[in-house]
């Protein structure tokens, strides 16, 4: 299990995959690899002609995802699943989502070259637009692969080129017909069980000086892509404060009385987070001189407990009313997005446990804050478990840093996990 | 003086001339003409046609202005002089600005038509690039015309092409070396006074059914065009509170708590508004589950009062010092744009209130909330009064209404001071 005295040096390998897929998706700053793009595309191939050129199986399924394999699981009838995305966010970090492919990719190049047997059949998939940032939906791919794509997120708008999501979907070949009636894109039967690995996307690796971990349960969250606050426009220096219905203003009260909120609820020892990530007004119509007639936001809350969304959607609602009656304006929501929060498999939880502990790690569990594909799997009744890998300087940011000694780690205990599977 | 049974039927005249213009520079939505662009220049053509048509003497002024005038007064040594802008904000009204240039030409053309002499030689002026919406500075024209265009104001980007005020000043022919020299591109000796008519652009006249009125004074105003508030930026869902240094909120904060203190200070009896009409995070970069690195806005700040703009220039600064100590952001400031309040002349305030008994209107004065070509007249020492025509739903915006008959009250407010000085 020592890398460095084997023949297969996962750290080499990984950090020439990572360096080289940087490469290919280099924004001016960080990588930019968009949902259903031609740079997705473009990874998803490298990364099958690398695994072509390592002896494994390698190929595209219906949801047009690449799937690799060891030659003789290709056809198995049931098989652990390890996957991860390869889409990243507008000037993101390269490791978010991509780590997860590589550590699946070596888990199987590393038991190709070393001759070893995984307890079971084993595919590692890489899957596609993962990230919201693109459309609005997020987990787009696996919940296509798994029947679970509303119709209604199939009409979501590209941020950058205006069109439709189910559009983008049929350009690169998915038969939408099937997504539409919502059938699964796999045998989801054959999935025994899902396991993913990602970076940890907040501070507490980092701060606690472990590499890597096992992760307990994935919060959800409810999102609005755009909220429009309506006001009446006016010339910034005529109209009294009595007659203004300023959207702006209206905006920050409710972002204040919310996040005010968010700090009595986490005093309560609730689970929240809460983020503005999108705030505009019209740029074509806006000026320094008039109070602008709308501006536009989004909101994400998140949390692991769905009491506490529920809670937080009525608390939004109410203080919506309260900043539109007293400042005569008016809230517009989209439609909501809601993903549930997810709990680790326990039997798999323990498993990863025992592998840490195997390769001389203090076993540690931690919530995940960010959603992941593999509460898509969790909550469609799948098995599904989670390692996050110590990086500093959170997600979606280019500045995100994971050390390659531990990706290794994490792909070790997953390995450690396969190969001790039902022996 | 009763324009319906005269020759010159000035309402219609005002009709048939705004109608014209509001076409050649129609927008999606209301009315769009660039300061120092081919549409402001469309619209200067258009008038100078009608009113050398009118037997009116019209020419350009070294700053690219339309000056008009009876023949006969073209070389006077002095003159009074009436004046106002045709440039609009983007998708604003077609009367803010219009109708007080259309004013002058309505009082010159009556002279003509109806043989009336005025008591001194009378100019009309239709300046450009008043409007701040399209550079950043305001009253651009009027304080070139006067030797007051600061240099760093020249190097004002255009927010549509991004190319700097001087390209586009030199581009309509104005000799830029003399606008940087901060030389008069009129001799200021030669004029006596300067009196503009405007749309009000608060309620007060639609409020009190007032057709029109004398302003007392200008509202001076202090602007920043961008304020720069920068965080860090992290994944939505996995950043505890703790750790976050969120713009968007600390953005929020402050704009609650500067609207905060505006109740506070109206309540002390002090004159203030403020807006941020323009709000934005990156839209390259930003997205629903990323907490931002930074966001922009602008604020606008305008008091009658000089001690109150002072003031609150240092309760801005005191409240973003507050809100980075406690969020953790950082907030940064573009140069401030300052314009001192401006006083009317008292003895052309006292001439034309008699003017307007004279037309059996009852006296009424009033401040003018909005900042206006005439305060740069009056701060640079020559005699200003305005006239405000009544107008429904502020202006800056395509709703504005303004009825044709209140701005022909307006004008023959002017029209009798005109010719009842120094008789």
């Amino acid at each position: 299990m020592n890398d460095t005295n084997s023949i297969y040096d996962s750290a080499r390998v990984a950090t020439i995959l990572l360096n080289d897929i940087a490469q290919l998706s280099a924004d001016t700053e960080g990588v930019s690899r968009p949902a259903y793009s031609s740079i997705e595309t473009k990874t998803l191939e490298y990364l099958i002609d690398y695994a072509r050129a390592q002896g494994l199986d390698a190929r595209y399924d219906a949801g047009q995802n690449a799937v690799f394999s060891l030659p003789e699981d290709t056809d198995a009838d049931k098989f652990v699943l390890i996957g991860s995305h390869v889409d990243s966010v507008p000037s993101g970090g390269n490791f978010d989502g991509l780590a997860g492919v590589i550590a699946g990719i070596l888990c199987l190049t590393k038991a190709k070259h070393q001759c070893i047997r995984f307890g079971k059949p084993v595919k590692v998939i890489a899957l596609r637009a993962e990230e919201s940032a693109w459309f609005g939906p997020c987990y787009i791919a696996s919940k296509a692969l798994l029947g679970k794509l509303q119709n209604s997120e199939l009409s979501a708008i590209h941020k950058g080129d205006g069109r439709q999501l189910h559009a983008h979907m049929a350009d690169i070949g998915i038969n939408m017909n099937r997504v539409r009636l919502n059938e699964p894109l796999i045998d989801t039967k054959a999935i025994e069980s899902y396991i993913e690995l990602h970076i940890e996307q907040g501070p507490l690796l980092v701060e606690k000086d472990i590499p890597a971990a096992v992760v307990s349960g994935i919060r959800g969250n409810i999102r609005y892509r755009k909220i429009r606050c309506t006001g009446e426009p006016g010339h910034s220096g005529a109209v009294p404060r009595a007659y203004r219905k300023d959207p702006v203003l209206a905006m920050a009260d409710l972002l204040s009385r919310l996040d005010e909120s968010w700090l009595t609820i986490l005093q309560k020892g609730e689970d929240l987070v809460l983020t503005c990530g999108m705030v505009g007004t019209d740029s074509e119509k806006h000026a320094l001189t008039r109070i602008p007639d709308l501006v536009d936001f989004s909101l994400d809350f998140r949390s692991q407990s769905t009491t506490a969304l529920d809670a937080i959607r009525d608390l939004l609602k109410q203080t919506m009313q309260s900043v539109e009656r007293e400042r005569r304006v008016k809230f517009e929501l989209d439609a909501e997005m809601y993903t549930a929060p997810a709990l680790c498999d326990s039997q798999m939880v323990d498993g990863l446990l025992a592998s840490m502990k195997k390769i001389n790690l203090k076993p540690f569990t931690m919530p995940s804050g960010g959603g992941h594909d593999a509460a898509v799997f969790a909550n469609a009744g799948i098995p599904s478990a989670m390692i996050f890998v110590r990086n500093r300087n959170g997600s979606h940011n280019p500045k995100e840093a994971m050390e390659i000694s531990d990706l290794i780690v994490g792909t070790d205990i997953i390995f450690n996990y396969l190969t001790e599977m039902r022996k």
